[in-house]
């Protein structure tokens, strides 16, 4: 399967009615920090709080009408699940949320408001899966994975086609890279829409699972670390893998500290909020000084839902106590 | 002394290329809440995280070039120290910053980045007065006041200024109330630019020398309560009371808990960053649903400099700990 151009345009056009359009933010003093010329575009500001809206709206809108009356599935302790449940409220269709029990409280909550039904199971992905596939089995729920999904990748790559549409040819677009959805859209997006645009992705070095994959040609797992950007320890799978790949996007990895440098970076100087995962690609300009200097760049926010009970802990890693 | 239409709109011409229009934000979540059209004036993203940046600008620009040779002068731990500071620096003078010695360390640094002279002092008004009055005679420099001050007024009047020419014929706007600078304005330009709109301050109920200022007919000092809303603690002087008296201007005081709700309300649904002071009108909503219900309301969000070290505290207040 191949995404073309109108693939991502049309997909566009079938999920404008229910997402917003966010705004490309711009600050002084981050680029003058940064020696730069960064544009900011804001998912944080996004349905749900997270690009995550844009796939999941994309991938309903693509099932057969017939189908959709049995509801949508997935498993996901995080922006999937809300953005799953919350597109799913408003097309009037059931959603089935498997959620590891110990999902933090805030996602379970922001499941619930949006009428998702939450089926509970203990943590490791295989229970997970072996829940999901229980579910489905018993509701003929439609399976709708968060990334390794050609929908659901056509409705990420709706964001960078915004941006373009915004920021004219900048010369790098970077973007936050957990299991790729957003990243491989992206790449995709940048090759039709703004060809002279290097796309590059950012993952946690703790979780350099896809640097090392797209480096070695096979797919490695990720061991879930213990990264501050919750949303990006999950791995590539096929379809993500393949497109990254034909599109050859390079990684980059940044650390800890800068990750949490670059939220307060944010937070305090933009003033708006963002979340750990969300800020990587902020990070990868903070440690890459001299190769971005100059350069017009855009940053996918990817998220603002934060998790504030995490503030000392961030603050701490970012050497601020 | 009497502010007229047209003062108004002179300071905003004369401010408008140092100073950032600011959008309106709405909210579908916090509407649905309390059940009425709420329309935020987004200060939080002015220059230097704060309308103060309006009023200090229209001060510096309204005192002659000759004095301006000498630089400003005033004293402050909050955000008018950093906004005077930013706009003599812009506007290539000095400025010499009278502040406490157990002032917040990020307000002291934020005055450093923008090359004001600070001058430590104990954390009394007195203290500070008596070193603020010896830095003046030393320097000759202008001294601004952060609020009992007509120039500061008028600058703070083109927040409504530039509101009201964002959104039409609101029912309401709820402005915070401290010193009353940034209300005194408002009640003047929405009299000239918006006569069928009331105007009402909000101040915390522990705060509440204003409320009690104007019922008795004579200024009360504050005696510096401890509110999380900690722009606030200021009292009226005597410019800021006669204008508010002369207009009537209602006041409502709020609990604590209900400030420590809506500023994680807006932090975590609008996912922008508000400091306690500017939240008070979202909880003098909460606090009045009934008479608010169905209403058209302009809140103004004074400021965005939040001390997340105290974020923990915050939510201990709200009960989410």
């Amino acid at each position: 399967m191949k995404i073309t151009a109108n693939d991502i345009s049309d997909a566009y056009k079938k999920i404008s009615p229910f997402i917003h359009k966010t705004p490309v933010l711009t600050n002084n003093s981050i680029n003058r920090i940064t020696n730069s010329d960064l544009y900011f575009k804001c998912e944080n500001f996004q349905k749900t709080g997270s690009f995550k809206a844009r796939g999941a709206f994309n991938a309903i809108l693509s099932v057969n009408e017939q189908k959709l009356k049995k509801g949508v599935a997935t498993h996901s302790s995080g922006n999937h699940a809300a953005a799953l449940a919350f597109a799913a409220q408003r097309l009037k269709i059931k959603s089935f949320i498997v959620m590891p029990k110990n999902a933090p409280v805030n996602k379970i909550e922001a499941v619930k408001s949006y009428d998702g039904l939450i089926v509970f199971c203990d943590s490791s992905l295989e229970a997970r899966e072996a829940t999901l596939e229980k579910v489905v089995t018993q509701t003929c729920a439609t399976f709708i994975h968060p990334y390794n999904n050609y929908d659901i990748i056509k409705g990420q790559a709706t964001a960078a086609y915004e941006f373009f549409n915004q920021i004219e040819k900048p010369d790098y677009i970077l973007v936050p890279l957990g299991g790729g959805g957003i990243l491989s859209g992206t790449s995709l997006a940048t090759k039709y829409f703004s060809p002279n645009t290097k796309v590059i992705g950012v993952e946690p070095q703790i979780a350099d699972d896809a640097f090392r994959s797209l480096r070695d040609g096979k797919i490695y797992s990720s061991t879930y670390p213990n990264t501050i950007a919750d949303g990006l320890r999950t791995s590539l799978k096929k379809r993500t893998f393949r497109i990254l790949k034909e599109n050859n996007v390079e990684i980059l990895t940044v650390k800890e500290k800068t990750i949490a440098e670059a939220l307060f970076l944010i937070i305090e100087r933009m003033k708006i909020v963002v979340e750990p995962s969300a800020v990587v690609t902020l990070a990868a300009v903070l440690e890459n000084r001299k190769r971005f200097e100059g350069k017009k760049i855009g940053l996918l926010l990817s998220g603002g839902n934060l998790d504030l009970s995490k503030i000392p802990e961030y603050r701490k890693i970012a050497g601020k106590e």
